[in-house]
């Protein structure tokens, strides 16, 4: 039978309507400060068309897609260039899901993005404590004259969230005035009850579990060692979250973005595991 | 802003509603009797998703996607392995289709499945003539033993349409007795006013134009080649069409995709370009 | 000099007539059923050109390819799309080497191929058991609305193998119904001298080590845990056994065949350690 | 015997002193504005390592690169995001190469960054034309507001250059805008003696040709005819030049680069042809 | 039914016994001089492999494979690294052949396998012609020091055969030099009757055409210009023969191996149509 | 500003002049005896330019590039084919090196090469020790006849350095024969004070970690196995080192040549740890 009345493709199993949704799943295709291997343009679409691949059970966690709510907004529409435009139109989107009281869930795109999204959170939570995955600190002042690059990102934020309350998982990448100005950071472990942004570079995970992203960094996680640490995290108070740096076309055999779609279906459950 | 109402990642410019489609455009991701690579049951998200990269503008007919009205229904869906519930599933969509006074455009998926929808072409219009591109014959009696397959798809259409009503177009490949069938089809040029189905493989191309195919096989045509018989058929009375047998993942360069969307493209303003 | 009285490429070191042979192996190019990425199909002829860059002996068993005696028999001969014709085929072949005396080997191919072998060995074996390898319960009713699936293959084996005869090893995904039967199961360990069929879907392993599969799922074993678990295998009475399911065209790299070529040829030395 | 003094590893042959050389050869490595497939920043590097399979003879011109003087300037640094700072930077370095009485030829990276080399080219020669490859117009106000991309290059340039002077070669993508504007530009044959700025879009190429670009288009030009065109310009007065938006990691067989070195190759020839 | 005698994967339709064949095929796993990209060796199993996508009837010849008699010998075993065993291993090959008066056809392997042939053949014909389809004219007198490499091997024919008796075919790169001492070679058109030995380096073909080979060279032909070129070859008495230089690894679309087992197609029935 | 005066693109952060070196790099593409898939010959140019993906930092050692003098000698220019003129070129070089007392860094290219580097080592240390990491044992006697060959390499070092002072890690692959022969090899821990040659094979790695080598063998090290055991060996007396096997083009995710890059770091700061 022929659909006559117009479908979405969402990704797996999120295809609640927007006013039922406890969850605002939406995907940001920017990547135009990325300093080594761009591409992360393409991991919305691309999470989406794999995310078919999986099951929407979690033997991980005993639940079910099929009994979330979340509603897939689709890409975001930014300009590539200049970032500015770029971090407005996530604020803007993101202020606007928090308002309605629903939990933002950003696919990227490249770190830089998180930034939009950190400050329509910190607005919103002066308390703002942020969780952050990633091979790379992140804590740049600059890249080649330019302050607004992914390989700032944190840098950012910590002029919103007190350096105190920013706790970083898995870094193993960065320059010496990077890890020194890393041991100012948040001491494990991580309140609960305050309100969190969580932020995942994919990079965070070994090449050998996700060689498609920008600046795969040897020596990391495996997927285990990430779905573990995420799932000791199922009591703290997420109020917003994000899955960055997927390039998908640079791993032709498809294990990181099926990968990441894993990684995202948990998320979704750790993210709707409190209120059941 | 976020998109609140649901959206549908239509082929580029075709989101019309169905009511108001003149055309209507839908995928049928079923490769399980190709005989060599399979894979073309991703052809149909591969060139949605990839067709954003082409203007909705055709300089080579000085028209506009813009100015249609196609629907775009999705993928229709079919079980994997037996032929049967798939060419029903085809066929039944066509003719609802062509009920609806529309014409049906359908992205394969391997060349079978136009078996489904030239029963239902053959149905409504007895007089049914057919325009085949294609490298291969595709008169096969049976391979393997096996009669429903990719190989054999114009030998069942024989027995629904007789042969001096099949033209086919760009043929270079066959065994012995399929070329000797073939010099029983219709002799060309194609008549006017005549209900035509058009049925495209796309390796009618050469490969250096289309690698991403199943089997593709030297000393074809050239896009222009392709594009300027089609443009020939402008005034030929279409009543239903298909585009066939692209599998994008054996083509990491994404020029066979990106040549296809912009085959599609054509083809519909082509099935729209009498009426203006 | 050139040869002159016709050669076989055959597995690494599989060299043996078929009167002399203790194992024969044959490959099985059908993957229509696959839900995911087909592709299947090219994994015997794969494996049989990637097993020269392996080393007949095994350091891991102290033992030698040399000294064994395998017939390689080629690919069988199946048609493509539906199941049963390649399942009959299966199943007499298998039945054919049960009956000479010898042991069954498989080179997938998908999994449902697995019920052909399983229906031959149940059948001369009427207390079988089964040891299932796999990152998936495969124990699905059917998939939209197809009983014969690689994802529904135990599921047809439970009709022929009583629940608890048959030991799952690696499961990760599934939907909850699949898993709530898969509780139903066989409780390790696997007792001994009972007629063990073995099939091995090497998605078993992680993605990591083995992307070219058609549903890579991560959080899956190394090498070296299932060659681990497979010596501990080595005193059981395996009357047939398969390895199925390697994809090699996703994986550009290589390292998949090579990988499943390794575990092949240790599979070979644990069939015949009983013997020596 | 080891260098024991420091070596340059230079594009094919262009090993000549600054202070030497008649043509300065530099790669700007920025893809930010890029709006379908980035990747085009990897272009210079590429080519340079590339071009060791070329030979240094051109039997079409009978000439010899080691007769000519080019010296290789490296890349230029760029920021990636913003576009302004990298096309200050480009503005800077032609204005540089032009006052020593050289030609620069600069190779992309993205289209964008013609508007630097040309906004030098304008401010020396106020009577400057340009010659303009490409499959797209370039000709767009602006693209998701923003006016600085490499889909608007030539709209920017229509405020340097009068619309007259500039003659569009191999066209075939755009909006209905974007055509219209188009006939108002320069008609052909170019004339003699004017101060010439070429800019050579690789996508002008079929896909077929250079499937390694970030939006191929099917009915372009063969090597051959591109050859064809350039040596037709054998005796234009061109003061400056380069050669755009190769993405040579879209094209794993590594022929993209192949044919964009010979072209290079081919253009040193030419710009030097004229002093013989 | 499992075979049980032994078979062999020959390439298509080359299934004669070795005593009753007019065309010994055999391939040369060589690639150990090759100066650009090394992946030669890969050619003679890729081309077996890929050639059951073919059909064995040929609409440009109508003729068939299933009519003519080929034994296809396999692989010659030969050392990497120094090529002279290489060398004496297909001299003595080829001596044997022709010995039996049998003609030999060689897949390569890199191109100065061919001198051994050219040495057999030589031996046998005092005077041989040659054929020689290349982009490049691999006149050099030596590569970094070393005289036996492939950009050298015309270079040593020349001195078994007069320059007037070797005709080149599709050149289009080569030193000056190299140019220079082309011109002393055969003007065309090839003598009959004349014993000739055909060697075709596939990189003749444009890369658009056949991208996975070790030096793509833009400019070449198209299949059906080599096609044509061949196919007014079919009188002239060719006694052996080889296809070089494919090197399959570089092309992951797999055109370049099939159509390079369309050539050979081509070129066995181009073999036998004298004596039909 | 454009660079007028010639530059080096060096590995990242090894632009010391040679006179102030300790470490002296050097590539030397050569990949001919390669038995398996060939192109390690591209290792060296890829590490360079990838290298910029990485930091000169290394938050494992608390140590920084730009705190280490190495001097970049570019690649040693050696014929393909026979490797003779390969091992005294590189026999030549490391000996120029060692005499000017300072460590030679080798990146390979094919293990072979490795013999040339240890001939001058041996020769300047009568009591030199080899550290050999690597998958396969190299023991062999020849391959299809030949003697110099990469899986001969270590048998060859057995007749310059003792048994007693061979040193393996890693090894899981070899022939019976020799396993053997590894058993007289020297027991660890390695002794301090004593000159070693520390010669690494990136297969040691698992493919996982590492798949673009040209044999790669499952059950292998992690990246941060092969760390840890580097680092254990800071204090030891290492005068010459390489890092061999990277065979860039079969991993088109990049990971294999970014760890690569990382453990060449890795290894600098190690040699450099001494003196500080």
């Amino acid at each position: 039978m022929i659909n006559k009345t117009g479908n979405i493709q969402t990704f797996l199993g999120c295809d609640a309507a927007y006013e039922d949704a406890k969850i605002v799943l939406f995907g940001v295709p920017y990547d135009s400060t990325t300093t080594n291997r761009p591409g992360t343009r393409f991991a919305p679409a691309a999470m989406r068309s794999e995310s078919y691949g999986l099951e929407t059970f979690s033997p991980y966690q005993n639940a079910d897609l099929e009994n979330v709510t979340v509603y897939d907004a689709g890409e975001l529409e930014v300009p590539f260039g200049r970032p500015e435009p770029m971090l407005e139109a996530v604020e803007n989107a993101v202020a606007e899901i928090l308002e309605d009281d629903k939990i933002p869930l950003m696919i990227g795109g490249e770190h830089l993005i998180t930034l939009g999204a950190v400050r329509a959170c910190a607005a919103k939570y002066p308390d703002l404590h942020i969780i952050h995955f990633d091979a790379h600190t992140d804590l740049r002042e600059e890249y080649l004259g330019e302050e607004l690059s992914h390989s700032t990102v944190m840098r950012h934020c910590l002029r919103l969230v007190d350096a105190s309350k920013i706790y970083q998982f898995g870094i193993r990448s960065g320059t010496k005035e990077e890890f020194q100005l890393a041991r100012t950071l948040g001491e494990k472990p991580v309140p609960q009850d305050v309100p969190i942004y969580l932020t995942l570079d994919l990079d965070v995970l070994d090449p050998s579990a996700l060689p498609g992203t920008g600046t795969p960094e040897a020596g990391g996680w495996s997927f285990l060692d990430l779905l573990e640490t995420l799932l000791s995290m199922k009591n703290l108070n997420i109020i917003g979250c994000d899955i960055m740096e997927l390039a998908p076309n640079y791993d032709h055999s498809g294990i990181s973005t099926a990968t990441a779609c894993k990684i995202l279906r948990e998320l979704i459950l750790i993210l709707t595991a409190k209120e059941k």
